[in-house]
């Protein structure tokens, strides 16, 4: 294919498309995700290889507070767990449809067994990556969540992992997350990035009640009046990071980068997962050629970030909880997509009659 | 679970949902499906076992004036061929999940070669049940497309093959069809249950043009016009379905109720599906509790379908191809919830402190 433009490629790409056995365009959104797959890797015959999607855990130093979050703050190293073990809502997902799924402790401010890790090097072993870049962030109502050394750190690790996934034969990846707290830092940065006020950026997260509510919101504009007079304008995209944190969601700014880098099919799941793809096109816009967006969260502002993408998602089921279990329910439509691209039969070789 | 009240129940499904290892509600709408099929199925562990999608095929007598249809009416003979040998959207949709795909020639207007056929004892051979009504409709610019006898002949026998999958260990079950013409069919039956006007029930079919849609609306305003005076009023789904068709719409009708009956989970497709549907509702308004509703079709009548059901569909990908393959896109997501229902941990199981 690589003497065949871009263009001449999706007009190919199309002709395929029109002459299977369906009237033209009536297979609608998969048509279109067939063809973007085609053009990602230069082909005719896409191919989804040994999906992943990549659970990075982490702690926030506001959590710590309680002021943001309902649930102790414990609860990321216990998920954590849950997620090797087994039982948590991502792994059914990824074990109803063949997705890898590999976790992260990116910054859990506990400590696993050591028999519980596992390095880079063997992503596929269902341990815990040992990835860690802190006890978790400091708390941004004093200080900065994070140095940019630590920031740098986290994005370079990101990479690195999403390049041993890619070098295990993976070619379609989600990310997710896990840390209490952390639709607190996805707010902000949201803010930070769109500009809209903190309170259209902020959400209920994960169990908040109306009182919770309205503390995180005024927290969350005190925190962010405070960073934003101390940084430089026009806002870098690591210093955003450093602000408010967390390790897992820059280290998920960096698999986005090496996963578009790798020409891989991103799907992009809920609203700490789109924060960290926020930045990450801040810095390079052009991943997003690579994004499929899996869904539309329940969660408030994940609205306003899709719209500031300008993105389509697959879904909308009124799901919050993020691990990335929107972007695992969506990639077998993406599957789905694929496979009726290479697998039905055309009007010619099926002797069906197309229309005058 | 017989001593339990179907109230008892859905609260123990609601206290099992609820102490999954996720925040209360973030699931969405797949706790709603989880909670639902629990009930169906009057069971805490509720299954999906050995799904099914049956494509009924039949002929409309109009579709040979070629004022409703682009496509020759020989296309429905030749995708059921296509759909015996693997090359439709929906082989590759049914093979991807899983899906056991039953193909029934309900009036195909031509005979296929004896060694296609199979009876309906032998639903999951690959071959074509013979279930043959007629060949083809007739022509209802003339006549009554279908006879009463051929009416309730069609629902018995679309009965006697969901007795029969159900037999076969079938619990989940979706409809598809192939018939050129028979989306008219559909617009008429649509406009005789909601009482919603001819051109807001017609869409442009499987690739029509602006003229050839303009026509259709006319031809079909005339048609609608010259049965309606001659039916009884009360409007019946007897007489409706003989006057307008087909032998496919007849037969999934039958197919709803016996799926129904069974208590199977029932899992609705696009603009003609949904037709008949609204048969079967019209019949017994009791089966919509066993309905969930795929996908929101492009053809423009399915959405006045889906708001006279009060239905909220699970998908809207732009698909206009019928043939089931809304619902087999859709069975993954019923599967899903059933899954997390069975398979997470809860806070207790995990040791995951759960909110104060």
């Amino acid at each position: 294919m690589s003497t065949t433009t871009v263009t001449g490629l999706q007009q190919e790409l199309q002709n395929k498309i029109d002459n299977k056995t369906k009237p033209v365009g009536s297979l609608g959104r998969l048509e279109e995700i067939a063809a973007r797959v085609g053009v990602i890797q230069q082909s005719l015959q896409p191919h989804i290889s040994n999906p992943h999607i990549i659970v990075f855990a982490g702690d926030h130093g506001i959590a710590a507070t309680g002021l943001v979050n309902p649930y102790p703050q414990a609860v990321t190293a216990q998920m954590v767990l849950n997620f090797i073990n087994g039982g948590a809502a991502i792994n059914v997902f990824c074990s109803q449809h063949n997705i890898q799924l590999c976790v992260v402790d990116a910054g859990v401010i506990a400590d696993f067994d050591p028999t519980h890790y596992t390095g880079i090097e063997n992503v596929a072993t269902g341990k815990i990556i040992h990835a860690k870049m802190g006890y978790g962030t400091r708390n941004y109502l004093q200080e900065k969540a994070m140095t940019n050394e630590e920031v740098n750190n986290s994005i370079e690790k990101g990479k690195e992992i999403v390049s041993a996934i890619h070098a295990a034969g993976c070619n379609c990846i989600g990310f997710g997350e896990m840390g209490i707290g952390n639709s607190s830092a996805a707010a902000l940065i949201m803010s930070a990035i769109t500009k809209l006020p903190i309170e259209r950026c902020v959400g209920k997260g994960t169990g908040t009640n109306k009182k919770q509510f309205i503390t995180k919101i005024e927290t969350l504009e005190s925190v962010y009046d405070m960073h934003i007079k101390t940084m430089a304008q026009p806002l870098s995209a690591i210093d955003i990071l450093a602000s408010f944190g967390g390790f897992e969601i820059a280290m998920m700014t960096g698999a986005y980068l090496e996963a578009a880098k790798r020409k891989m099919i991103i799907v992009v799941d809920g609203f700490i997962s789109t924060a960290a793809l926020l930045v990450a096109q801040a810095i390079d816009r052009s991943i997003l050629e690579n994004c499929f967006f899996a869904h539309t969260s329940d969660e408030q502002g994940h609205e306003g970030m899709l719209y500031y993408l300008q993105a389509k998602p697959l879904l909308n089921l009124s799901m919050r909880l993020g691990e990335g279990t929107g972007a695992a329910l969506a990639i077998p439509l993406i599957q789905s997509a694929v496979n009726f691209l290479n697998e039905m039969a055309s009007f010619e070789s099926a002797a069906v009659s197309n229309k005058d």
